[in-house]
């Protein structure tokens, strides 16, 4: 089942360095994972913004919640969600 | 060169039905032939909503306006439109 | 899998009396079936405003997508849809 | 009486990990407390949303206020609260 | 029970002119008749706006929800609703 | 003369508990001399929320400007201000 | 007694335009009776907008509603009130 | 002296396609001439949007308001304006 | 030329107190002579709130910009600027 | 390939002072370089606001990207992207 999910990450000029750069280190690790496995469908960069728009494929709302509340970067971002369906038009 | 278009559709309940359903028509045909080109990557229904949330891949902002104004329900809709690039944590 | 979705509708004030009485007859049969088949959870009015707050249980993206167009009252609505997970705290 | 309860919780990343865990916890024993009692009626999470959506069966206004103010996590959370009232279309 | 209401209306310039007064002049009747009954407190003027703020005294939200929709203007209003409880500092 | 005022609160949760209690403390004192005085005439809590809606009675803008930046809580405050009018059909 | 108001105007672009010249030639009659009264103290056009900034000088509020409530444009008006006091800078 | 207008157009779909096209015939003539004047210095197409993001140069804001009210698609128009200034860091 | 400027201040409750009263010292000195020189047009506090309504006659955008960035509450402020044109039913 | 980029600049006031100098001089450094070679088009101060309003030209929307996220300010800064396309009026 799929979501779009745009996150926009907020992060205090101010972060310890060294915090900081493990968690983006570990966000990259985690989002590399989710994408081989499947379920981390899509990963874009909004153009000039600190902020990405995904596409999940996961099981359910339960799995998608736990996916997103896992990402290392998840208390430093806000986070959008709209379920997705199929379009009458999609050739797919 | 990726564009994440949201094109959300207003069409007036009083609408004349043979109109209404001549522009629908016209829609699918144009988005399909779109999509069959490789220029309309994406189409996505948001659930619940006469939206939906596309990718487009096209040469240029040029290229991209020439084929949103081209839509037959364009003066019906409102769209959002979030230049896309590489994100450092894609794996393709 | 569960959804919260607020429905706001939206009637013209000149709107043609039999139309309106019939769209919403139409709308609380279509309801009441919902809420019969155990699609449509719950249902409450948004006290002194033309809007609900419902709670749906269905299959997937697919099916709320449909359920919700297929509303007598869709093209008056102005819908919202959020994607309900399990609670940590909850007890059921 | 019913009222549906959106909270969203915003703790600061940098707050001490005693505190935090202290909280939660508080909060999450007050929340089964009032489940059990029947005042706490539906508790969701919002998927990928540090947020709930929630339904309070209370007495009248200050009962919900008393109840939303003892919440241990009420200094860290933006709330909005909608009375519902029974819907003409509901079965139950 | 108390609740703050603000009620915005909209009419069409080009209404009905009959239609117009004899609507404003059941809403104001229906009004007076509901503040000698108690349960519409308060009816204040917003200062240059179609506009206006009221407190009502009602049994519950239903009968809240029942009064909102009963007003002649209701189809033409933009209504908020705020449960009131009491203030710790209110010397009443 | 009336207005209507909301106030909402915005206290950090490390704010020093002394400072804290001394000025909910000095703000409750204030208030419930105004409402002695007879300027702040109505004072009622948002139920749920760390916010109120009051009523005034002043003399001109100058005093309810004079009134509400005495507030003790005045820094910590998000302020709306309406000016009120006698309404057509109030009774009163 | 000052207040800042901003009014901005929507006509229909299919209004009558015998309808049009006589409500704006009668609104501006209305607007220099009021500026040679004192009362429109200060109308400024807001570039590029069919919106005014203005500043007004009456007696209360209940005088303030019943100017604003007689402007021929009121019925197409948006119109924001803000109550202005001395200002502890200001010179005059 | 410059500023940034940002021009979105609405027309509704069933305005008179004659009058449509002689209406933004008159707009594309005009807006050329005022670009030759050397007052119209930019004028973009927000790609995907009937929306323009235009910089002007003209003497002073009262020009800026004659030009702009004189657009003959201004009935139709949202306009947005910005005064600008020159940056510290422009090369120019 | 006139422009309308909107400016409200935020300082943190926990500023140092010797700086806020040096501050906001500078900031009277700086309007006030700013008023005598005759750029400060109209001076006016929002009742009720840390914001004030300003009007400025200054030769053109670079010295409004030049003015406003000299304010010593600049770095606390949000601003917001209308620039303001003769208005066609005004009587000075 | 053209885009409006609208850049605002958020300096906590208590920000190192040497820190300020130092990244604001960095800027002003970027901002000219990028000017010299072409991709920086236009840099214009929004009047009396920490902000500007900039047009890029660059090969795609990854250059984009990267030219934005390499400002010495960006960390500091809400960024809004415009992808712009040519005015079918425009006469260049």
């Amino acid at each position: 089942m799929l979501f779009a999910v745009q996150m926009t990450v907020n992060l205090a000029p101010d972060m310890d360095p060294a915090d900081r750069a493990s968690t983006i280190a570990a966000e990259k690790q985690y989002a590399q994972q989710l994408q081989h496995a499947g379920e981390w469908l899509h990963l874009w960069r909004c153009a000039g913004q600190y902020s990405n728009l995904s596409v999940f494929d996961v099981a359910d709302n339960d799995r998608l919640n736990e996916v997103l509340w896992a990402l290392p970067l998840f208390p430093y971002m806000d986070i959008t969600v709209t379920p997705l369906a199929r379009h009458p038009s999609a050739i797919h």
